[in-house]
Formats: structure tokens, sequence, C-alpha cells
């Protein structure tokens, strides 16, 4: 069943709030996202700044030990234009370095979703022949987190949150560990494209429409988000310093190879040791986010066998 | 020209050793790299363990404040068997999760040149088919350190050393900070091929038959290793943790695009917070090594406008 | 005025629960805290594991951009024994040491507040004369943050939390920035002594009689935990790794230092270069604990000349 | 015996140099230091900047495997002016905080050895009456390290170094690891005082007259600088992030309660829990310095049973 959401009331934490809409095992839900600043597609201000937050969604049959399946049908910006900050976040260059920088700025960037690309408005010199290709994505969703928190959309953890990760496109499956009754879905903070580790503290911010469905996997238990592409299966850490988010990552997808693929230890290390593949999602946000990639072209090979 | 180098010596660091080949700007090399525990192309001990080097190689005319380029015509396998740990590094799992790793073993894998492709040689049930296509590369190559420096080859800095980055493969354009009269050029620890973040600890190690260009850039001054692929430019930073080691590649790549393609902060800003992408290199060594990468399609842009 | 709360609900989560007392700025509290698995005076399990927290108490007066002090005049074990794991935690350790840790059990000491000792109740050979002083303080107990978020016990935050500083004894003064109407404070997770850094994940788990003052300075916003004590001004900086712990309490110190002391920053910068202390509380938690202190005796040479 | 050593050739890196100094286990040495730019004792540029080191001396019967004991009679400052950087290091602040940093400069401080007392030259207002007690002590000194390794003293490791620990002060027993033939020992960089952290880059840099005494210890193997006051054992780590120090002092702490107290590693975790004193040495050069410490009081408990 296709239900749809329109969103009247945004929260700036994920947490078990009231459910905006429940929906059954399997429904699609098409909505909408305000963006960072909770600026819709009219340029209005309909939420507070901060990530609002769409839902969230209540998911019947959904329980903690559970996995939750969302897959985007689609993740369009629904507004011509998005905005981005213009200089490198003091955290991502050398210390010695940051005094040299300037004070960052807001500045506007055009959106042209029939051209399918973006570019700054009123560029400098430099930038002004610069267009890019736009893959537009959700900056901040996942479920709510366990014991009643309620925890701010700035950051993220076992639950999902602001992952800011540039390959949560649509046709992903992405998969989120369960943590209360009804997993309590929640999602926003759009953006129209994005570097890796959303190095100057933002992507191209916008507002979107988006259809996804969700689907319950019952008594399967993971411990981090994951997710599937046509290419490849990962994880995602999340955590200061990147050191440890690659070690939830790595640690999350060395478990996966062994229940999933039923390698042992040495197995899924020599698989991971060889093929391995790691993306730097945020280096921006209070907890970083590394992602873990297997090559799904690797894991076929295991597959004939079994 | 062409020269060649059968080294006879090795060193276990990369400092101001006396130079074992002598070679002008421009030059040709052909020479051979045993593997990290110092065997040969014939399994035989020629060096002691721990990433022996062949070289240093003398650039006549490479002096401090130099850049020296080096591109591999090839990078071959010279035997056929590589070796690797089969257990994860413990530094790359949660600490949580260190004490169910078993004690990790040496197991060699057949490394097959015609084929292309690499597998263990006495495979356990579960790794029995997987076949693995070679991407050779050198994981420890730099010159001299300043200073009269000589450091360990399991460490790396701004003079290169023990970066461990799979995308150092033959055709890429690498450069290096010369450091000392000379520049000191050191290669070795072939790998046949390698995951992002080597995090069993080693790549398929194995020697090599390696042939190379050295080209000196007089009066081009730079701070870290970079270079360039058909598609990317790219700056690696050296340093623990991965957060620093970030910062180090950001930095470099930022000075890049503001030196060399005449943008502003706000505009490489910009460029690198909706571009760029990052690589892991290695996740386990003394230092670790994240490399920043620009698309050059995106550059290209930029210059048809120069 | 002196007002009693005898606990009946615990949370563990810091947030905005309903106030379980209310008292006026200047009131002194007498409560009592369970231990940080719920059990109180009698060893019975009065509430949930996981750091459950007496309170909130709602102050009077106390709004967003003020700060709470709150002066424990005593802090005191109600039963004669406590608990503690008896294995170092895996991330104190180098991960190559962590194979050989053993796993961590759960062993009662005795503490005896007459003698002002605790020792482990039944002792292997090597302790067997081990007898420690007591130094009793609350491991977990802030203000409630910002933004209707209510964050798990486990961690800390500029709003205090689960800070596990040993530094939080009887008769110092601490301060804590107020974030929301009330301050909502919550406090718990006695400890009966500890070492720095919390290194096996706990102190001498005991549940607690506690009196204390709290007063609201109207006006004053502080970013993170500040203290006093008879030698000393603190702060207290919350988060991972412990290299940005310490640059909070830094930072902090450094404001303060401008701001109530009217040095420039070059003035702070040099009185802090030559006589910081820091102190390690916490490099257990979710969030580490690094405190930045300054001798009041140095301080006293600046205030003769204001 | 007691020799003088006049120095007149200085290393800036701590490495298998020529011997400046040949003497035998129990000797007495007096001789002298430079300041970390190399100025002397009457202000004159002896040396390079950079940590300049006095040595290497040879300490006959030292070899790999053992330990190499030094402890000063005394560090006195021999000239009656030191020198200080006067902001804070912008990796010791909040990154968002480093942009309002002035830029640092050279300040002279006054060391009036008579009155034990150091204080600003020139000082701006607000330190007009600061007046802080010399405590003098070397910030690098350390033995040779492994495999011919020569490395810059502007960093540390196993093998000692720049540590900027400020309590390696007159009358300390300070532990080596012997890496190579003689040990050859450096030393240098005096500081008249200093904070902990040395968190504006120096401490107050100055010239010294040292005199200490060296001890073999055969065969006795230590992994990283060791120490022993009138009050403490401690272990010193080197390495960045400070988790990863403190992971180093913490692992070679634990190892000596076991080995020379014959504790299990749960008694020895246990008491390390609730007695561990950590201090942060220096958290600006290379590779930080955290300290691990154990109270003598509480050890004597466990000697008596022995």
């Amino acid at each position: 069943m296709t239900v749809v959401l329109h969103p009247s009331v945004y929260f700036n934490t994920i947490g078990s709030h009231e459910p905006q809409l429940k929906v059954r095992d399997g429904d699609t839900i098409e909505t909408s996202t305000v963006d960072a600043r909770g600026w819709d597609r009219d340029g209005a201000q309909a939420a507070e700044r901060g990530n609002p937050m769409t839902g969230p969604i209540y998911v019947e049959s959904a329980a903690p030990g559970d996995t939750l399946e969302v897959v985007f049908d689609w993740i369009r910006p629904n507004r011509p234009w998005g905005w981005t900050s213009n200089v490198l976040a003091p955290n991502v260059v050398d210390p010695e370095a940051v005094q040299a920088l300037p004070r960052s700025e807001i500045v506007r960037w055009t959106v042209d979703t029939d051209a399918g690309a973006a570019y700054p408005e009123q560029p400098t010199y430099g930038l002004s022949r610069l267009k890019l290709p736009l893959r537009p994505f959700l900056g901040c969703f996942g479920v709510a987190p366990a014991r009643g928190q309620a925890i701010s959309t700035a950051t993220s953890g076992p639950y999902g949150g602001n992952m800011d990760y540039r390959g949560f496109t649509a046709g992903v499956r992405v998969l989120f560990p369960v943590q209360v009754e009804g997993a309590l879905l929640h999602l926003g903070d759009g953006h129209a494209l994005q570097g890796d580790g959303e190095i100057v503290g933002t992507g191209i911010e916008i507002s979107m429409d988006v259809r996804f469905t969700v689907r319950v996997h019952k008594g399967r238990k993971i411990g981090w988000p994951r997710g599937e592409t046509d290419s490849h299966l990962f994880c995602v850490g999340n955590a200061r310093p990147l050191d440890q988010a690659l070690q939830h990552a790595t640690t999350e997808m060395a478990l996966w190879l062994q229940q999933d693929y039923g390698l042992t230890v040495e197995e899924a290390s020599q698989l991971l040791g060889q093929t391995v593949e790691y993306e730097i999602a945020n280096v921006y946000n209070p907890a970083y986010s590394v992602v873990c990639k297997v090559p799904k072209s690797v894991l076929a090979l295991l597959e004939e066998q079994l």
C-alpha cells in the first residue's frame, strides 16, 4: 500500500516521539523533507533549524531485535536552489592552517533537476564554469535509539542519524537495527550532492520529495546501519575519531561475513584484507561516519560454492 | 637513458645512506625489490626482514625544495607466490572484539601473473573459490627525510615511506618533496594486491621487478606526497590518528588548488566540499595514510576557463 | 531551606523528565542514590541498571544561559560493600595486548566507612593486604541537555553526565551550564573511590546518601562544567578522543581567564602554558573526560593586582 | 668516577652517532646543554635550532635488552633568562577557536636561580605580578633507537626523546630500554619550568648545567621509559593521539606490576583501576606523551607481603 504523509510537525531530535504516521511492513510512503535549516519547498521557515525530521513513522510489527529495511524509489529536490558553506571546516585542515581560513558564509547554488546539475548562483571568477551532476540523498535518517533516548539530529549512532553519507541514494537497500517498538523512522536533511566527508560542513542543502518502502526483517539482529547497492554490501560505523568509526564498521562487516556467508574469522579476515573498500562519509559531525564495503563480485564467488 | 640496478645492499630505514646508483633527471631505472621479509625472487633471504629497501638512488640536480616525480612503467611480481597474515589487525576492530580474534598466521597465496590473478595456496573451505585480480604496487617508497634522519621503513611521513597505498600502481605520476641533495629514492615492499587500509597488516607480499622514470621539478616545493592518475589528482597525508592524516592530505590539496588553479580559499573549499573523494590507504602502520582526491573531470572545467 | 527527596523513580537518561522535586535557589537537598546497576542501600534492585539517576530536581529561577552551582556537604556510602570489574578495559591497553586479557568479572569490595577504607572482600593472594582510603564522589550528575534531548547516562557532554571524575568530592563547588528551564539536576552512580580514568570501567560502585546545596548564577553563561576546590579552578571537557576532550577543557579555561581575570589571550596562554595541570577523569565511557586545572595560588597573584 | 664533557658537537637527531664520551657503568657525568634553539649559556648560537643534543654518551657494557638508569644530581639553568611562546598551540584548543588566536611570538622570561623563581622580562599588565617557582628538567633525552635509526629531536618513542615531561626533575630515577651497544645517551632541551602538556609549544627554554649518574641493569628488558620518584613508580607512553600514548603507558605499567610484584592480570587491574594516576606530559610534539603512575604507598602494602 502507498500512503502519503504531509508533515506538519518536525523534530530536531531522533527519539520516541509521537508517531506522525503508522504503516505496515511492506508499505510505500510518499512524503517530503525540509532542509537542514527548516526551509521548505517554498523557502519558508517550516521548522526549527538543525536538521528537522519528518516523522517518526511507526512500522507495525517492528520490534527491538529486528531489522528495518528502507529502500528509496526516489529522492528528488523539490525546489530550484540549495545552499552550502563556502569554507573548509576547521577540523579537516591542519590546526596550524586554521588561522588563515576566512570566515565561512552561506552561498546559494542553483539546482536544475531537469538538467541534473547544480552550480553556484553567483559564482566568483574561479568557479564560473563549475557545474556538478546531482546525486541526491538524505543526510540524516534513522530509527529511534534505545532506552527512551532522544538524540540531537546533529549526530549519529548505531540507530543511524546524521551520517551524511553520500552513498545513501535512491535504490540502495538500507538496514537499521530496530531499537524500539515500531522502529520510529525519522528522515530529513536532504543534499542535492556532496563530496566525501562533508568537509565544508554541508552538502548542497535542499528540501526533498521522497518515496520509499519499508520492510521488517523479523528476528534479524544487526549492530550498525548496513546497506546494499548493485555492486557492494556495506556497513556504517558512527563515532569519533575516524579510527573508532572504522573499527565499528569493520567489526560489523566481519560479523556479517561470518554469519551470512559462513566464513571463519580467518576467512573473513583474508577476504576483507585483500578486497575491502572504505569511504569517509562525514568527518564533520559530532560523530564521524566511516563506511566499510565489500564488492558483491567477490561475494558471488563464495555464493556459488554454498 | 635506461640504467639497471642489481641491488646487493638493502636498508631497513629510509635515510641519507650511501647511494647505490646515480642517475640523471629523466633517466629510466630497471631494478628489483625483495618482499617485506627480505625474501627475493627465489624465496631466499636476501635482506633483513622489515621492508628492506632497494636503493637509495641519487638523482642528480635534485635538491631540497624541488619535487621528484616517479612514474612506474611496470611493477611485476617476479615469483609465483606471495604471503599474507590471516587475521584482522587488533587495531581495526572494536577493542571489545579483539579477545575473540585467533592468533594470526602467515599463509601463502599463489600469484599467477599470466592469468593476472591470485588465490590462497591451500584455501580452507570458505575461500576455496576465491580468486582475485592482481593489482601490483609498492607499499613502501620515498625519498630520504630531512635533517639527516634515518627512519624505519615501518612508518611514513612527508617524505613518503610505508604508505601501503594500493593506488600507487604502474602509470601513476607520483611526486615527492625532495628533502636532501640527490633526493635519495628508496623502494620496496611490493604487494601483488591489497584492500584499502591494509587491515590484516599485509597485502599479498611479494618480490617485484620494476621499471620507472624519475624527473626533477626544479623549484617546485610541495609538502606531502602527491600523485596523478588518468582520472584524479591526489595528495597523501601520513600520521596517526586517521583524523590527522586526513588533515594533512586535505590541507595539501587545498594548497594545490590555490597555487596551480588560481582558486581562492572559498573556491577551493566549495569545489572540495562537493567533489572530494577520500581513500584510507593504510590504518595499520605507526603512521596511517589518507588520500585526498579530486576528479580531473571537475578540474577540466576550471582549466577551460584559464 | 533543607528539603528531603526519597526517590521512587529513576531515569537512565538525562533529559527533560518530570521533576521529582522543586526547590529554590539556595535550597539544600538531602537524598540518596542507587548504584550503577540500580542496587540500593539494601542491595535490592531498585532501578534498571545503567547509572539510574535520582531526580530530576527543578531549581526555580534557573533558565538557559544561567549557571547552576552544586556543592555537596556530604557524599556517604550507605551500605558496607561495593563492586568493581577486575580486568583492564580493552581500550586502555595496546590493541596487541587485548588478546591476553582474561574475561572481566564483578568482584565485591568491603567499604568500611568508619575506618574510611575499602578492600576486596575475598582477595586473591596478591591483593591480600590491599586497603585503600575512601574518596567518595558521584560518577554521573548534571543538568538536562538542550533541545529536548534525553541522553543515556552512559555518556556525557556540555551538560555534565557520566564524567566519572574522582575530583567531584564533597566540598567542591561544581558549575553546570543550564540548558533548560529549572536546570533539571540528575545525580547518581556513586563511587566509594576510583583511580584516574576509570580504567577497569568502574570505580568501587556503591549507593550513597548525599546532601547538597544549589545556587543559580543568573546571566552567567559557561560552556562546559567547571569547578573550584580549595586549591584549583578547573574545567571539564567531555568527548572522544582524549585530544578533543582536552581541547574543550582548555578552550573553556582560557575563556574563564580572559573573562573573569581580565587577561589577554597571550597572558592566559603564558599562564596556562607554565602552570596548567590536567587530569584524565575517564577514558572508558563513550565520551572521555579531561580536566584542565589552574592553581589558585597562581591566580591569587593576579587578583592582588586587580 | 666523575667525568666531564664539554660538548662541542650537537646532534638534532637521536641516533647511532659518533660517541662524544665513553663512560662506565656507575660513572657520574658533568656536562651542559644548550637550549631548544641552540643558544648556550652566553646566548650565543652554539648549535642548530631544533633541540640540539649533548652527547651521545657511550655507556660500556650496555647492550640491547638491558636497561639504562639515569639519575640527575642537578639540572641547573646556567644563564639568567629563558624564552617561551606566548599563544596556545592551535592543536590544544577547539578547532573553531583557532581563528581567534593571535600569531605566536617569542617572549623572554627572567630566570632567577637564587630566588628560585621565573617571571616575564617585560610583562604586559595582566601578568605584572606573575612569579613562578623554578622546576628545572630536560625536555628531550633518551637512548639511540633501534635498527640504525636517527630520529628528529622533535619527537619521541620507546627510546625516549622529546617527551617534555615536567616530572623528569633531579633526583628521579629514569629508566630507558637500551636499543644499541653502549646505549648512546643524548640530552638537551632544558626547561626552567613548564605546565602539563607543554601547551604553548615550549616551557621556559633555557641552557643547563647538569650532573648525572648512569647505571646499567644487565638483562632487564623494558618496553618504554620508566621512572621512580620518592612517591611513585611511573611509565611513559609516546604516540599520537593521547589515547594511544595512554595505552602504551598503561600496558607497560601492568606488565611491571605483574613481573616485579607478582600480581596476576586481575590483581594488577584492580590495583590500577582504583589507584592509578595519569599525567599529560606533552600534547604538542609529533608524538604526545602520557605518564601512568602508581603510588609507592600502595605498592608498599604488597611488598610487606612478599
